[in-house]
């Protein structure tokens, strides 16, 4: 494919990575369908709409400590040297109602999440008290009101929100629904995402390989991206290096899939191509083509039939890069989510500098390593479009847009990858 | 149950966080059951064994670039004011052996991802030539030997470590080993890790709830936690607060599992009950009773048959910690992980001080505020034992165990939770 006179990528200025990110962004939300689920199954889910607490928690009054429920008055002044005597009256039962009532000078035996009895207002810890005999105990520390009891409420109220729409949902918040006795969660199903690779040079990862040929794994790290970004991946396989079979694929990858990858093949007129196919496709086609990026200059983010589509450059390190960067932030939020996608950062200094232009956002593969308490991150020796670059690599070192390269010691940021 | 005399704790001295972790690092290792599945399968697994490279990557010299496959002797010296002029013999085909051969004053067309046809040694970028006729090449820059060259072998070479035994797979690996056709890997099963809750206050989530009664969640944020470490979650269910029945499932436990997690009732009794269970398993029993951790101070840490059981104590938030710090990192290294389990942690200012006793390691739960580009973590009000406390939070500040609390603006590490 040749393409002839003008090429596509002349029309578009190169974008910064988030003018590039921000331009897609304006025209993503969420696929709007949803699905329940059992709320124990609804791990790294996002939550489809606002869930109001439909009780006060805890219900009633509850001890925080194993100790003595009294009426805080009848406490006040006590200290070692001078106790104060209050009646036993009985001991707090676990997981069931109480009938004892704590009248002035009176006290119960209550344990830890015990129903703290009506008349008593706050309990001594176990510690701050001693056994005189059966009936009588001492109080050697004074309670103010209300203290060592949980509030009924004081967990969370009766219609106040418990996960608001949109909250990729933690193992905590499992705990929050089922303390509730919330057993059924509305989510959003997870976006599918269709992954073409085209390239007259690949094959089947498990094909025989002859020369001049080169195994496809752009769908396969694609595909693995896909899940940790919380979407479906759907893969559509190599497709020819030609406008017609390319246009095919993608345009039936754009009924069934909610947005759609093409890694390209590694030469110029492969992601001309792709480019031309995106357009062909629906307005507003193709939206940014060429970001101040390295590696990934050469990305295509589009928007066909409402869809986003993305062109990734046909080098491994690079196609991965850019989808971090920009196709698992638009998964995320295709599948409901209000936040960003999680990529552990961590600051390291460099072991040796790194040079990079001005105006371009690098991303370097290191080591992380350990010395003397401190974090250090090592450049991986080798071309930054190997795949094994990335394999040796504990992460990516950003280089910003506005340095001119790194000086040995100096701190970067690390994506963890 | 209450157990009479000398409380079990009394014999043992609290550790550090990191003591107690090293007390049972020492009795772990992976749990040694392998299974072999499809290499596009792998993400989050871990490797059984090491993992070799098959062959030489790229098998063949690649060009880097689209332009010129040259003899980097011929373009000595060229330049835009002194080009060299080399003769255009052919193409080279996409993904297909070439049978060109390059002589002196030689060049053939190539893409990104061409073989390099023989008798060439180096690659002439397109920028850097203009065509003269349909016979001449003007080359306006020189290229070194091997430039814009990707030689057999860089990538990886053959029978260089592709993969280490222990290593947990991210989709880059996934994409190094099918680059080599490797399409099935030998990795660990998942350790299962059983799952007890205990304590006579405790319903199942979907129960009607009586007064006095909770429902019980830490079977279900443990059962979330198991899976993000890698494990397989075996929930038992809620146990009543009985030696003979806590004695019976735990025993059982341990024939089914690799591990065994007990969240004990509130109170003091129940967590002593679930020391004696575990001593009465196997020797040695507990090895860490107590650790120097607010919330999570009467964790238990103990091995019974060679398998690792944790105690943890029964308030949500303290069960949640006191997992993510070391019952993750056994699951990890049952499941034969040579690293650390990844938590996200980032580094933010404290927008009010926080109080702490030395000697201690505190957890404050915090929201995340980004202002004027810097990073902030704002404590969460609310007791620390309550499960919306961590709800609401977006991490857990760290205390560390030397310092007397921390300042207003002082960084702090936040595990992101």
């Amino acid at each position: 494919y040749h393409p002839g006179g003008n090429n596509m990528s002349e029309f578009f200025q190169v974008l910064t990575p988030q003018e590039a990110w921000q331009r897609l962004e304006l025209h993503i939300s969420d696929i709007g369908r949803t699905e329940t689920v059992s709320a124990q199954d609804t791990l790294g889910r996002v939550t489809a709409m606002d869930i109001l607490s439909p009780e006060d928690l805890p219900p009633f009054p509850r001890s925080a400590m194993d100790g003595y429920a009294v009426r805080a008055e009848d406490t006040h002044g006590a200290s070692e040297g001078l106790p104060a005597y209050v009646q036993l009256v009985g001991e707090v039962p676990m997981g069931r109602p109480t009938r004892l009532r704590i009248s002035p000078e009176q006290a119960a035996l209550i344990h830890t999440g015990g129903v703290v009895p009506r008349g008593a207002n706050a309990v001594v810890m176990v510690e701050n008290t001693r056994r005189v005999d059966d009936f009588t105990i001492e109080l050697t520390r004074s309670v103010a009101q209300g203290e060592n009891v949980v509030q009924p409420g004081e967990d969370i109220r009766h219609r106040e929100m418990l996960l608001a729409k949109g909250h990729r949902v933690r193992p905590q918040d499992i705990g929050g629904l089922l303390a509730l006795g919330i057993s059924e969660v509305t989510v959003f199903q997870k976006p599918i995402v269709a992954i073409i690779s085209t390239g007259d040079e690949l094959v089947h990862p498990e094909a025989k390989l002859s020369q001049g040929q080169v195994r496809d794994i752009n769908t396969y790290t694609s595909l693995a991206l896909t899940i940790e970004a919380g979407g479906i991946p759907l893969s559509i396989g190599i497709i020819p290096d030609n406008y017609k079979a390319l246009r095919e694929a993608a345009q039936q990858s754009l009924e069934k899939a909610d947005a759609v990858v093409i890694s390209a093949g590694s030469s110029v007129s492969t992601r001309d191509l792709t480019a031309d196919v995106i357009n062909s496709l629906g307005k507003p086609g193709v939206l940014v083509h060429g970001v101040s990026l390295k590696p990934g200059k050469p990305t295509i983010i589009a928007l066909a039939n409402n869809k986003p589509m993305f062109g990734l450059a046909g080098n491994p390190v690079s196609a991965m890069i850019t989808y971090d960067l920009f196709v698992g932030p638009a998964v995320n939020r295709l599948g409901g989510s209000t936040g960003m996608p999680i990529r552990q950062e961590v600051i390291a200094q460099l072991t040796r500098s790194i040079p990079s232009a001005t105006g371009r956002e690098d991303y370097v593969a290191v080591k992380l390593l350990q010395k003397d308490g401190e974090t250090w991150a090592e450049p991986v020796f080798g071309k930054s479009n190997l795949i094994f670059t990335l394999v040796r690599a504990d992460g990516l070192a950003r280089i910003p847009l506005d340095k001119e390269g790194i000086e040995m010691g100096e701190a970067v940021v690390v994506r963890v990858f």
